[in-house]
């Protein structure tokens, strides 16, 4: 049985990424939850801020352009919070090998920078972190658990590594309570679908709304593991609101494992509609290539009882009708 | 038996941090063997850099002031070597905590711009880095072997993970060719023995010469193995020379364990004179303690043939010898 999420009527959480994907839906619960929710983002083009993201709940959150690499601003906007969301981050595998500087700058420099703000200015406030998968390389065996050594097969990875033990690193020794989250595929409504940037599942709904055919790099075996963006809030949430995990890496996941030839097939099942060809690997993700992966993700839920609860099937149902729906503001 | 280290003769070095404790042994090694050698090396006073320790062979090696972090200058320095031991480094665990921003620059970005400039302008060098057990953290088990997780307990320790995960995947996407070698405590002459910045043996010598008491922090019953620094030259030279441990890391260690106690007693027996005290763990250095730590370092021993020489009662000997004779260049 998950823990029941905890009252979070009037508290004050700050959600860095606060536009983006993962960051609007959160911040969608926490207000229906009563929460006072200030969003940090920098809206950078080719990342996944997107102001349509808060439609419908405008006026019931503060919204506050800055970049997390503004050291100045988030030493402000920490302050006298009760939780910090640290979702905002750069993702793409690809642009971290071409510019590994920002990455750096993104991922390491500006969550040494958030942590010390914290540190400085509010060290009462519960952090969760958004790590990544991306860290364990190449799988050494599966279900990945988190025992498994990490060993990045980007700069991205390395860099989320490195972000990720700066908060265990805070809570251990400076006592700022803070759990880092390992997401596996996250998709659903208001993820980035420009391009295949966040998530190639983005590049594939687009296409699929467009009637133009899914791409499936590699020979289409390759094993995944995929939540629901709903899933992953409920556990940032119930992450949020218990000191159980403090000083803790949790990885999320789902048994519900499937290779990308079969969820192309599912995509245009559920889509009524659509198809999909397999092309090679393109030469410049090749050597970042992981094969398979999917996660053991028994940790979290012996601890919080987390689970993911929106299946395969219906999860992609639900994100194909939103960007049908509202395509004009993805595209 | 240790594979022969390979011909050197005329082999075009470049050591970074080169002025310091283990570079300048490595370049007294490299000189002696034939190479051309560089060294760059910012000697920032409270970094091991120091020029008497190439007093006698300043003549046969091309010192270079510069600094890691400056890209503009590592761009061009890389260029053209055959060899590039990566040695340079922020090594303080507690000024990494303090300042944690510089820390960052010398162990992560610093080492991203040298592994940039040896992908733009020379590939085909060969890199080792001297990475470091401090990246293991408190160990889950003893001897700790290369399977050993990650925790590091300390940002110092983060930013080395990082720095050493660069290496390994400049090796596997760019094929240049990198090992890392993780260090234990290493020790012997042209160490840093002003204060306990580097190791904490370096205090005990200075204490040892000036006939003042060694302190031992804590109770005196943690466990360290140690190696002297000719052993550690032994094992840059063989990874540098094979192709065989490209893209590994390895442990460097000793079978010679030995508690801080009986260390200390062995450190007044060898110097025929002397006294310890015991003294409570500082409490700024309370959190980032990692008790007992010992490397398993089969793996480098089965791939290289590697193993400590050096005893311990030998390697003290040899190093206060080193220390009386030249005490006003260090103190």
């Amino acid at each position: 049985m998950a823990k029941e999420i905890r009252n979070l009527d009037n508290a004050d959480c700050l959600i860095t990424g606060g536009l983006g994907f993962i960051g609007s839906n959160l911040a969608r619960r926490l207000v229906e939850l009563g929460a006072r929710v200030t969003l940090v983002d920098s809206l950078i083009p080719e990342y996944g801020g997107n102001l349509f993201n808060i439609a419908g709940i405008e006026d019931r959150v503060r919204v506050n352009i800055a970049d997390v690499r503004d050291e100045y601003s988030m030493d402000y906007l920490v302050q006298g919070r009760d939780f910090l969301f640290n979702l905002a981050g750069q993702t793409s595998h690809l642009d971290s090998m071409r510019d590994p500087y920002t990455d750096l700058e993104i991922n390491c420099r500006a969550q040494l920078s958030i942590l010390e703000a914290c540190r400085k200015q509010n060290p009462r406030v519960k952090i969760v972190y958004a790590s990544t998968r991306q860290i364990y390389g190449k799988p050494d065996y599966l279900p990945v658990d988190e025992r498994h050594l990490l060993h990045p097969a980007d700069v991205n990875g390395i860099n989320k590594m490195a972000g990720e033990w700066y908060h265990i690193l805070y809570n251990n020794v400076y006592h700022i309570r803070a759990v880092s989250l390992r997401l596996t595929n996250t998709y659903g409504a208001r993820m980035r679908v420009k391009d295949a940037r966040q998530t190639f599942l983005g590049d594939w709904v687009r296409r699929l709304v467009d009637g133009a055919p899914i791409e499936i790099w590699g020979d289409g075996t390759q094993v995944r593991d995929f939540n629901h963006v709903d899933d992953v809030v409920d556990a940032l949430l119930l992450t949020a609101t218990t000191d159980d995990a403090n000083g803790l890496v949790l990885n999320l996941g789902s048994d519900e494992t499937i290779n990308l030839r079969d969820l192309a097939a599912l995509c245009v099942e559920v889509n009524a509609g659509g198809n999909y060809k397999i092309i090679p690997y393109p030469a410049d993700r090749k050597p970042i290539d992981i094969g398979d992966y999917y996660a053991d993700y028994r940790k979290i839920r012996g601890k919080l009882g987390w689970q993911p609860r929106v299946n395969l099937r219906e999860g992609l149902k639900r994100t194909l009708e939103y960007y049908r729906q509202y395509k004009e503001h993805y595209w």
